[in-house]
């Protein structure tokens, strides 16, 4: 399970005025307790600052994340005159997220993720808009693993997001997304799925308890990524169960060593 | 989802002595925490006093049960000559649990479950065994369905236990199991499945986080009833919460309404 940290985000409260004030200490903090929390990929989005001050911001926080911690950065914008410098500075495979079917989008990233050797999120959305239906999801799914296929992108770093849309607007909305993993999945053998897990329990009280359990629902369809927040330390402690209990986890062993370092048992 | 509550099982330390001695208050206790907690059925097993007490012991707690609470009992027993005498005191709709397509077993309670019109538990076990792989459970699950309605128990009385196995002897037997659930539930539009939940974590620590996962699991497979443990809270809110992504509970009512009721948050 590919886990991408989803905190070093300027749309989230904390984070907006220390990108701003370029506050190194917060951001290496906040990228450090990912990475300890399990985090693969530490997510940077600089996005609300506008697109002249975004590659600016976007460099800063590679460039100080990397500075202090061993490990890769989800370049998290549409904007490729934001990522192709990031990426310029980036130390390992990046991530980029993400590419979709919407022409424009998909011409300026497709370049920066083929040239570069990136790991890519595909979204499931075109020029039409973004589809809350499975068939539709399906079908830019299907086109755009054959698009990037075709222009070189290898299968496996293509992480294909179905979209999760709030539950709280439709009581199938989680259904579809679940059935739409599996679809992808099975119908592409190699490719990867990723979700933006809290998208689900928008508008609900609670919503970590319907983030937790719908993290468990998507991997019981194959779901093998998610951008969430890793220190939740609960949703952590299902992903580790979850992956023991679908036989992706060989004799419990990540099971036993969660239990053993106290990482389950958190009441 | 259709919860049956485990916990009167004489096979349990403080239960034993409570059939034994016939301690009527810690029973009425036991079976009210349970209705309390959300269980449709109480499991009432008396089994390992043996055939000649178990009849005796079983109609006991029946009456017991069935005097203090207005519920429906699960009559635990492959033996007949308990489950027909309890059947003659219990009001309402009892489940039997469970018949098997093992041939003494199915011969003898079959006219049982037909007659009385109850529920019925069918395990995938039969004169071979109880099998591990997949292709066993469905072929003694689907003789099962087709021999119980031939004879005349309608097919939403019918409640198909896969069998469910530790994950610590095989890292396959949770999958295993999910598979089986889809594959009953789509193959007979209108049966039900339903697992004995705790055996899939025997031999792990920490056992309620591996029940808690796999029932979110096996109900994002369709699973519909389950017997278990209705007093571990965060189960029980994992149902709820599950029952609402999984697009089973109309304007999310019931988790708003757990939400309200203090089921939800248990930090």
């Amino acid at each position: 399970m590919l886990i991408i940290g989803e905190r070093i985000n300027a749309s989230r409260k904390r984070i907006a005025p220390a990108v701003e004030n370029k506050d190194a200490g917060f951001i290496i903090q906040e990228a450090g307790m990912q990475i300890e929390a399990g985090a693969d990929y530490v997510d940077a989005n600089a996005g609300t600052f506008g697109p002249e001050r975004e590659p600016g911001l976007l460099c800063w926080l590679v460039e100080t994340i990397q500075g202090s911690h061993e490990c890769r950065i989800s370049l998290d914008s549409p904007n490729p005159a934001a990522i192709e410098p990031a990426l310029k500075l980036h130390k390992g495979k990046a991530l980029i997220n993400s590419i979709s079917l919407e022409t424009a989008r998909f011409d300026s990233l497709l370049p920066l993720v083929r040239d570069h050797g990136t790991d890519v999120i595909a979204m499931c959305a075109d020029d039409q808009g973004m589809p809350t239906d499975l068939e539709n999801k399906l079908r830019i799914a299907g086109t755009l693993v054959e698009k990037l296929t075709a222009a070189g992108v290898p299968l496996e770093n293509i992480y294909v997001d179905p979209l999760v849309y709030p539950i709280s607007t439709d009581h199938s909305y989680g259904t579809v997304v679940l059935q739409a993993i599996e679809r992808i999945m099975t119908g592409f053998p190699g490719v990867h799925t990723s979700i933006g897990l809290s998208n689900v329990s928008y508008g609900l009280p609670f919503r970590f308890q319907l983030n937790q359990m719908f993290m468990v629902l998507a991997m019981g369809r194959g779901l093998d990524a998610a951008i969430l927040d890793p220190t939740d330390k609960r949703l952590m402690a299902n992903v580790i169960t979850a992956s023991a209990l679908l036989g992706r986890d060989e004799f419990c062993m990540k099971y036993l060593e969660a239990h053993q370092g106290g990482k389950l048992d958190l009441e």
